[in-house]
């Protein structure tokens, strides 16, 4: 099979629209990965050219090869098969084209691992990066809906059924929480990640033979500076916490993404239509049709991560110096887990932009239970007058008629001889949903203003 | 941003080498897709000629103009993140590639629904097929094995503890047992597949307005036999039984491979050696390794499957006539599963081929307990000799200090009063773990005489 | 720590009310696991008497003892941190309860798996049954409702947004069919479910040490009957299929009732409001809320199963003749995926009952897009009209028209100019929703005429 | 059905050892939550007497009544599959007991999720607490065997195989910095948790309507001062990061441990034996037997874990102001993911305790290659004498060689042809393996120097 052949198996986002052509597809992409592979390897023979470990002109001619387009990473993944891992035709790909004079200088001391770690890490930077870019652009237009809509009035919805009046504001101001805990927790992890460099089994033993054990763990401090990932305490082969913690930060970051897209979702719905959402998706069979591709996109990224963070958070689990199955099995599943969440929030950016809210329709929908929307109020304005009357079941039962005789609840309620003394002006307030918006404003204050945490009161959380 | 551009952000199998160059990722690729997408449209407006619903004209254009390599898949994909699926693009350049003559019988009545499942389960069937061939040889090697073996004892073990005896064959035997389980499994969810068409909503409107209800109907049946997939009681546009089923059944393939490799990487331990793996994996930085690649491989393919599967299970809980969301998750996990699945059969047929088992090694470490390995047939055996005393307590005691003074446990109990007068040949036959192998080699017998299913005595079974 | 303390850590069903009070529920306790266990050691004396490798008398006595209410489970628990599984200190137990004379005959031969396996057989079936009782109530109440509204029109809803009018006969039609397909898979696992019964490693040679090879394997047999379970072809305390199985199925089943519950939540948002529940269920806050908390419970329960579902598959890949860890991760996760289906199941028997359909609702609703919702239907109809006017551009151009201008689609399409000639009837007709309802009733006549599976037309699918 | 009946549904931990009768399990029990409700509850209302918002004594009596005891969570358990959550039946318990005169204050202005959200942080606070206990002892008892065999030689194991030598110290100092990793996780969750407190769709309306916003805001404060939790800045009814982050951290935590069980469960291995632990599990069939039951039972829970945390991390995806479903998933599912953490941190400790490493199997062991082990070093140290041969294929040929015929590596290589002047001394050196242990040494006094994170370089990591 010849590489062409192999590229008919190629995934080119044509499944995932979510992240068709985005910038993190690119980074994510076996073309990343490769350059990121030849970025470590780099990194680790001009380590050791700084430490006087390795002749400056091999650095320099390792460096000048480490061209991903110089390499073809299909048929570098058909020799994976038979190694186990791409590193191992890359590094020979690479001796070859840095000629015999340089060759040995090539990945000495080091073993695959080292390189695909690293290389990882490196992918896993650059993408949140761009997620973070992405989270910042929908952060701060769901800041500008929660500002600009911070007393507009629409039904608070649990468990599908309109509740209390809530405000659109204090919705938004709610996305934007929620996106800013998942900005610091993709921030806080794309700063951790540590380069990998540990050798065959984690003991640095080739470059401490080449030089001295204290030799080998400057050239670990180097090749980190080199690679700008972080040092790590210990060569980290068999205890996986970078990549565990990128799995929870992704799942939480789609998740938070997620929440933003399902309130989308139901609220575009043709019946509630609180909110369109720009030019919406056509349809192959329906002209009329303008769906919510963006929320819808999202939603499926949504439902895909969290069972790659486990895959993820699974592989901790690693028997041995380096184990037989469950790092094998992070590569590609980390890969998804970045392009998803990068391709979310692309989607998540571009559809906070353009959010249309229609805060005459949330209006009209408050009306939508005839005022039972108000019950709760009623249940705590009216004890005064309630006397001994059981209040609460009282207004279950009125609540219930005004349903069944489709009345608004107030007028039920001000035919019952408890309240016949109660001024209409009482009524005309207590009726108003827009009346009942509790603290929603100043909530939405309270997020709007700058505070590192959305919840808990300390810096160190996850 | 350009084709060539978006390439860079391919996937062609560098980060998952279990189905890297593998007949399976070719199967599961953009293009297989795109071509089934095609092949989908093709049937259906050749099924509307065959009722007279389109000119024969028609359906031969569009039937050949289906070719996938016509197409950019990363230019639809591209596409499909505003419009959220790859068919709405794919048939406006169809109708453009079939002119305007054609164009008004391309997709006609149809939605993108019935296509992206009509194709996705076309690329199930095709790499359904796949896997069996590669599961049928894989099933050939096991039972070649067990037949082989049938007598060769090996230690069992339990919780990672040598147990008692059993034969390389019973374990082989299992393997063979469970692959065919597998097997029947895809074989049968391979057969149900149906095609999709229901138009926009499920209640094929459209075909029915052009002809009438009844021909509707009959246009399912033969838009199926043109499919060659089996024709659907319902539209399933929100009721995803076959997905789910796949996530299912591919979820058990992976696992039963997962058992395969799980034990090959067990037994040739380095320690244990009971098994060699053929060439084995090289390694970049140990010139004396022979990994046991493909066994990892597959590993690393079950850990990855069963995650994959709840998405698709997940995806049952399909509200409305057409989710938003959970239907758009099953596509890519549904190709990620298959190819998974296709390329771990890969490895298992290739892995079992190369296998070689070692009899000399495995009698070897049948001693390493110092015969308490067939503990459990001192205590069988030497009841009617122990009188009043309590066997279990004199035979958990004989092993703890056999085991602390490095003695063989048979030794220890000889010169336990109680056993004074046991004849020296039952010591021998006792002692020797090859005579302890109860129904081991009737087992192997059973499980090779061909049965439809290695458990459970209905056919109906899952 | 007393047993009174140990049960401060029960689990009551508390934070679990999908199953809390059920039938499943009992079925699945610890009491009732317990119960299993003691069946099957009873079982496994019995079938030795019966083919007199034990005395009558001592199959009697076992029996009679194995009565779980004179054992502790929360004490056997306990043990078991020590010892691995509850089943070593339960043979302790009921080898005391027995007698001396006795004792020896219980449990002889036999392994912890083989009674532990067999008790979670047991328990599995005796769930099933429960779960297919409540899927068959289910099942009748979604066709008596496909009956009664076969023809009743409502809005056909993908991606949130109405697309082509359906009727609430093929919506129930649907949920009939997928929980059918179900019912089938929970009755095909539920007979399959096998006895397990091989000995400390599975060569059942303990039990051939104290007969003969072939004795062993006729006691299997016997066993088997003994359990009313189904006999294995091997033992299969390495080789998963059943418990994977039941994996799957579970996460179908409760998908099948998910998707159910995720119509009626759509159905009964306030703003819809064309479904109702019953009497609801009550808030601590809002007198007037009627919450639909069977559907909600429902939704939850299938978000939990297929993640237990994927930990039941994972377990397939379990090393040697019993690995550590794989084996002990099913027991308690298949108890939650038994108890949540059949707590699913019960809720949807009686959701399923009071469900209360308002087809006035419905037709109103169909009228919320101003008559977009026949979009395609013009699209259709209107062709023969638009002469060499592009019509699907037209068409969209006339909703977004319509829908910015707030009027009905056909008052705009016909000021359009190239259907001035369009009759009023056909005008008339074409915009009536309930006369494009396609061939929805007769996919629900097709549903309801008994077919044993919902898709495919093979009975050996899955 | 009466209570009894409902404890005969009861999981009192027979199917979950690894939790079984330990402090985790308690403080995660039907009785342990519901007095966290209560705790809530009360909390409630001292809050409002402490802004006068109710009287004192109501507070007290409230205090007073709130003792879990004087409940029956079977009886409330029933009562909620009705009501949809178990706070409705427990407050109308609550009401009666306080009496009608306060019965009015009890809840006032709350919601069933504010007492439930708390009851859960409250929860997971006190078992976080006891996980931390537990990772301390098993990380105070790595570390000492860190130190204690900084320089004790062992196999280091890539792939099953033989790679380089390591030392068990740095194996144990692996351990000790994952688990260290994790702690700090754990600790930082820990102090996060939020107290909840929103009304009946988080804008706190009723609180407000009671008093003013302002009053309403403060009360929060307040509340949450009582409840020892920390102080939310939004109602988080539907942004469920914390529930989300415990979900990951608790993943993480099983994963660290599982790690250590998993090199456990491989160094226990009969033919390994570098490792034995302590008494051990006894068998039901093999007197001889001595399982690693702790390991294997951390295997089971972090095998458990993810999917858990999957399920917490996908409810994230909260439409509106309470979701239909996810939040209902995550109560069962928080606890079970708290109890396993506890009881694989209980086990953890205790196996950490009573594991007995065998240094001179370690030595032994070294041997098993042949020699081959250091086939690396050869690769660096003969270089020098190699000259033109090309090294490499020399050491590969010589490795299968030795092999083959089963002789030492080095002697082999002493007889190829460009080493015939190397001295004996340097043999000597080159081929012991425990004169190959790189940086091992150098790397456990790292390890074991207080650092606060085990890799990267920030604070801020998750």
């Amino acid at each position: 099979m010849t590489s062409a052949d192999a590229r008919d198996g190629a995934d080119v986002g044509l499944l995932s629209p979510v992240r068709a052509g985005s910038a993190a597809e690119a980074a994510t992409g076996d073309r990343a990965f490769l350059q990121a592979m030849l970025d470590a390897e780099a990194a680790l023979t001009r380590a050791q050219a700084r430490l006087g470990l390795a002749p400056a002109s091999a650095a320099s001619a390792v460096t000048a090869a480490a061209r991903a387009d110089a390499f073809d990473p299909a048929d570098l993944a058909r020799q994976a098969e038979a190694t186990g891992n791409p590193v191992l035709p890359l590094v020979a790909a690479l001796r070859t084209a840095v000629g015999p004079a340089v060759a040995g200088q090539v990945h000495r001391g080091a073993t695959s691992q080292d390189v695909l770690d690293t290389a990882a890490m490196l992918v896993a930077r650059r993408t949140c990066a761009l997620v973070l870019t992405d989270l910042d652009r929908a952060i701060g237009q769901a800041a500008a809906l929660a500002a600009r809509h911070r007393d507009t009035p629409m039904p608070g919805r649990t468990l599908t059924q309109h509740a209390v009046p809530t405000t659109f504001g204090l919705k938004a101001a709610g996305w934007c929480s929620l996106l800013r805990d998942a900005r610091r927790r993709v921030a806080a992890v794309r700063d951790s990640l540590p380069a990998q460099l540990g050798g065959a089994a984690g003991t640095l033993a080739a470059f401490a033979e080449s030089a001295t054990p204290e030799a080998a763990l400057r050239l670990v401090t180097v090749y980190a500076q080199e690679t700008g990932l972080a040092e790590p305490a210990l060569p980290w082969h068999a205890l996986r916490a970078p990549v565990a913690d990128l799995g929870g930060v992704l799942a939480f970051a789609t998740g938070a993404l997620g929440k933003f897209a399902a309130d989308v979702l139901v609220l575009s719905r043709s019946e509630i239509a609180e909110l369109s959402v720009g030019a919406g998706g056509a349809s192959s069979a329906m002209p009329h049709k303008s769906n919510p591709v963006a929320a819808t996109l999202i939603a499926a990224a949504a439902r895909q991560v969290p069972g790659l963070a486990a895959v993820l958070q699974g592989a901790l689990v690693a028997e041995d110096e380096r184990p037989a199955g469950a790092w094998h099995a992070e590569w590609h599943t980390l890969r998804e887990a970045l392009r998803l969440t990068g391709g979310a929030a692309r989607c998540a950016a571009e559809l906070s932009a353009e959010l249309r809210p229609d805060p005459a329709r949330m209006r009209a929908n408050l009306d939508v239970t005839g005022g039972a929307i108000v019950s709760e109020r009623f249940a705590v304005a009216l004890a005064p007058y309630a006397g001994d009357v059981p209040l609460r079941a009282l207004l279950a039962d009125a609540a219930s008629r005004a349903r069944a005789e489709r009345l608004p609840l107030a007028d039920v309620l001000r035919a019952s001889p408890p309240f016949a003394g109660v001024p209409d002006a009482v009524w005309y307030d207590l009726a108003a949903p827009d009346r009942y918006l509790g603290c929603g404003p100043l909530l939405v204050d309270r997020a709007l203003a700058e505070r590192p945490a959305a919840y808990g009161t300390t810096e160190e959380i996850m």
